[in-house]
């Protein structure tokens, strides 16, 4: 399935629910906006957007139920402004002066301008999702909204559990999960779930799509932790050394603390310095950090995939969604 | 109307809302947010809570359709969740140190944990707002979140205008108004027009509802401006200097600012001082900024009230709303 009509749709979707503050008192507010979602500024082009993965995701899964995808852009927006929310928030918490390559918000404008800009994005969020009903009955765009709202109060959640983990010197593997599961797992979830109820699928059909994103965002991270530590700078736009210098509790390192080795010494003694992190990966991935990664990895992804044949999505958008978890799941960057 | 059993049930649905993040990994989330909310650490209590004025416009404007107050309890948290998510992220924004005489949010735990805390609270908002689909039709839910999100789009364009202002020298009297729309007033109308939709009442009604809740909002955030100058430390719990000291560009500075007098010539200088507060407090009220401000909080206070007789809301409740409007536009706190 050709994928570029799906994406220049999604596109101006998204350009439309942000053009609500090109008004004339707020045009530098919108600008900022239009800057981090990658159409405007210096840097601005298709890798500065990002892969819009999960309005694909949302769309492939109603086209996969043999429904119109089209009536379904709001969600498709709504999701990828949640995305995005996010990540303009992560950036000022992880004080991250880069993303894909770019100065981010905070450090062009200001963090309390950031926050706010953040704020904006999540408000469309909810303006696109509620758009739903110029095409669907409003029972359907009650229950879109709950799942896209009770998913960004996991997204919190798994944000909470991060911060608080930096602090603390006793994580375990299974403390990993629960972080995983609500900051990058619930969204892809999401996007499966409402893709599917937008589809005209029947509850255990709902479930059995949420499950695919759920197992789905699970190895999707796993391998952005493996990225994050001992992948190609280059093609990943972020330094790699950044996920041990800025101290990140990715399954790698939790893998290979539980060695009591060298990784687990020096990283008790505090912050990696980037010179470093050339010789520590090394030792990671010998302590067992890039092998138990790996694995899980690969467990993560068989249960997508296996969940994905378990709800046999229809035509091209079906096949279309095996083709994007196997790209997802076998990325280089 | 005795309030108290309002008050009661507002602040029980409020904590049932909050309560979805007191689980087992996420004890220490859920406490910043009680303890921003007044409920728990220290210092909490009635005065922590602030005073649901938002809430309780919503619930007071259903009763004066002569609807039932209880099934709108949702929507009351809701405005109520979206106050205090803008408070917590504005305390960071404004680098404010208390709230209501206490530690802000991120002073305790961080500015990232209170920027994911503000963040957590709005996703509650959203949540309550949908939580009306238990006493409401389909319909009447996606109306009351499309009004509520369209406020928090005019929010957070108020508080871009608001930032922004901080580095303009050339501010108007005519910048004013449409920042405080977004800031405070949109919320309100928000309230009132809600309650009207829950309460039944057909569009006209509901639009002269929101017209109350707009002059309301902006007549209270005048006199908010007064008593950030003028007001008495102890009653309003916040540093009186804080406004002159923070630069602040608020009524009473615009007005003195056209009177090019001494005034203007200090605040062209650059920061004022603590110490500076008092005299230039008193240079200001001699050079209009006093009396400009108070008489437009007199001609808002007219045109709410105003408003709020063209309704003619029923019974007690009605009664309660004229009585609720005044003592807010009579305050000293």
């Amino acid at each position: 399935m050709d994928l570029k009509p799906l994406l220049s749709h999604i596109e101006l979707e998204l350009q439309k629910q942000v053009s609500r503050l090109d008004q004339p008192r707020s045009k530098n507010f919108h600008e900022m906006l239009t800057y981090h979602m990658g159409w405007t500024g210096e840097g601005a082009g298709p890798e500065a957007t990002g892969k819009r993965i999960r309005p694909l995701l949302v769309l492939l899964t109603t086209a996969s139920c043999e429904a119109d995808w089209q009536s379904a852009l709001p969600a498709a927006a709504a999701v990828e402004l949640v995305h995005n929310f996010s990540l303009v928030h992560d950036d000022i918490q992880d004080n991250s002066p880069k993303r894909r390559g770019r100065d981010t918000t905070w450090v062009k404008w200001g963090a309390p301008m950031a926050i706010n800009a953040g704020d904006a994005l999540f408000v469309m969020s909810n303006q696109a999702i509620i758009d739903l009903k110029n095409s669907y009955p409003a029972e359907i765009v009650v229950k879109a909204a709950e799942v896209l709202h009770n998913t960004c109060l996991e997204l919190t959640r798994g944000q909470f559990l991060d911060m608080s983990y930096e602090e603390r010197k006793d994580l375990g593997v299974e403390d990993y999960w629960p972080m995983i599961s609500g900051k990058t797992s619930a969204l892809l979830s999401a996007c499966c779930h409402i893709g599917a109820l937008l589809g005209g699928a029947d509850e255990d059909k709902q479930e059995a799509y949420r499950s695919f994103g759920h197992f789905l965002g699970l190895a999707f991270q796993v391998q952005d932790d493996i990225l994050g530590i001992w992948g190609d700078e280059k093609a990943t736009g972020k330094s790699v050394a950044s996920d041990l210098v800025e101290g990140k509790n990715s399954l790698p390192v939790l893998a290979g603390l539980r060695k009591k080795g060298k990784f687990a010494e020096r990283w008790a003694q505090g912050p990696i310095k980037p010179e470093e992190v050339e010789e520590l990966a090394r030792v990671l991935a010998s302590e067992d950090g890039y092998g138990f990664a790996k694995e899980a990895s690969i467990q993560m992804t068989d249960m997508a995939i296996n969940s994905l044949r378990e709800v046999d999505p229809q035509g091209e958008a079906g096949e279309a969604l095996f083709e994007l978890a196997n790209k997802l799941l076998n990325r280089e960057q």
